[in-house]
């Protein structure tokens, strides 16, 4: 249904993969390295060029690596410049700027806005509609829900642009506000509708605007259970590399 | 000016109605059954497929029904296996994911995210950009305002799914989240900015982070005429089945 | 890349200027006017009908005037009956509905939903996912930062319309709502995530939900330098018309 080879267009400056497939009405642009087994829907832009490109003749676009097995929707343009691993996967409509560092295994959903000149370790997933402004740095196993937005201008307008850190294993809440260069320590929770502006450590929940401790996130429990939730990787493992062998098996391995 | 016939794929396997009008860059996919009358803007996709057709060569797109006298404005997803009704409009960018259950005269505006596996009754109007998550149930003549979210996690992440339910008449406005599981009963009223994590009976106007209750809502006077607005059937008929007739009158009949 | 008149549509109703350049898989509609040296990029939509146009047989698109020097960015919709001015910018999947005024050297972000019937005066910047609703009035210099929304009915639904009205030079930071009817002064700053009900004296930062005045903005140190950063245009020049001159010798010339 989607890969016709309609009006599609690829650069004969692109590498393309052993078994990618290209949905109809998408473009692939000069300096695009697609890896192998991975599918671009219809109606993409993959080496969207920057703001030089309409200005200077002379503009080469920078490569623009996504990695092997990655699914990218439809509708979704990511800019030239970008660096992505493998295993990954984007909703509809998602933009990426330029100078992204994405690791393995993410997935970034619909509607979502990464600013660039950012970087995303391994296994995070961004839901719909989240916004990462620039100088933003995700560890690993890091989730966001949708209308997250990461910002850095403490002063706005300024020249200062400072974003925020997010330790592994932390989960930002729908509708939280990540104020410029707070740090998010590991295994936090951040509760739905927070302004954060104060640092954060390790396995706090904060809530409210602006945020304040409530309690470590081992004392919250989950309603299915009644048993404590957190750390969640115990409790969850879908689409986790611990699936099979356990959390604390796992991490023995990748000490 | 969009019905030009150009780049149009329409599935073989599709049935449209009489009259339909499909516009430029669309595509139609497999099983997908357009009412009479309907308009399928520019640049949409209508029975977008699940990530199962990417993986199964044996994949069969489901039924993807919308009704009669629609109008999907342009870069609007519908997936395959949605049931929505006549009268229907979207907004442009809308995604509607799949195993919805959508009444007659509904509209879902700009960019609005819809989830999937929910049901929407009739005469419901969501504005731009509202993200409803999977498990929500909403009832009749429910206008939701921009930037709301519905969520189902209590405790991200986990296997837990259990979404807000709205009842008849309510209006949630902009900026407000529903908690997992809260249920707002009939002619009740979120206000602006607003975290709802218990429930809300009827006529209830509720407010803040998290939401408190305020007031009754039949307390709430018009600007305009300095009257009472609510119930807001008494107030507003435009669109609304009452029209020509009033609420009292247009109740009795349909009791 | 983006230049190669794939499945580009213009109507023969529009005028376009010299040196314009179009992007693959863009249409120009009916009676759109668009100034020299503009690039609309791929994918757009210019001039987009009225719902009338789906209809009535007799429809006629209101001109659509697009300035000089503009960049319009992929996947961007801009409906007929707008003015728009000079060195205008859009990020991509802009939506402008009908019957707005549009100044010059103004920017929109990446899924801006603007509603119409609104006036934006010169040198606004607004960031990615800002809504804003019919009936604002935006003065000259403004900046709006990511998911700000703009509302204009203060008991919905109703048929009020009410919108807010913002100064020159004032900032309204992410996650902001105005509410309806609400008057911002001239270099005023509305802090993360503030629910602002009231009318804002000139220089007041506002925060907190409802809103609440904090300090004269003046009194607001730069996190760089130790030194008072407002009034902004003394410390921010990048794009502004006061770049080589100061603002103060810029404000002389300009009264």
């Amino acid at each position: 249904m989607k890969f016709n080879n309609f009006n599609v267009q690829i650069s004969p400056k692109a590498k393309i993969g052993k078994n990618v497939k290209i949905g109809d009405n998408s473009a692939i642009l000069d300096n695009v390295i697609i890896g192998d087994n991975t599918i671009i829907c219809n109606n993409c832009i993959i080496g969207e060029p920057l703001t030089d490109y309409y200005e200077n003749p002379e503009y080469e676009n920078a490569a623009t690596i996504i990695g092997k097995h990655s699914l990218i929707r439809s509708h979704t343009i990511i800019y030239s410049g970008n660096t992505i691993g493998d295993n990954f996967t984007t909703g509809h409509r998602v933009t990426i700027r330029e100078n992204m560092k994405i690791g393995n295994h993410c997935r970034i959903g619909t509607l979502s806005d990464i600013q660039g000149f950012s970087e995303i370790g391994d296994y995070c997933w961004l839901h719909s509609n989240v916004h990462i402004g620039q100088k933003s740095k995700i560890g690993n196993f890091v989730f966001i829900y949708p209308y997250v937005v990461f910002t850095n201008d403490p002063t706005p307008p300024s020249n200062i642009c400072i974003g925020p850190t997010v330790g592994d294993y932390s989960q930002i809440a729908v509708f939280s506000v990540l104020l410029p260069g707070v740090k998010i320590g590991n295994h936090c929770l951040v509760g739905a509708g927070s302004i954060v502006g104060k640092d954060v450590a390790d396995y706090q929940l904060v809530l409210g605007s602006p945020a304040k401790n409530i309690k470590d996130v081992r004392e919250i429990k989950s309603r299915e259970t009644g048993e404590p939730h957190y750390p969640w990787p115990y409790r969850f493992d879908r689409g986790m590399p611990w699936k099979e062998m356990g959390f604390d098996e796992w991490s023995v391995t990748n000490k």
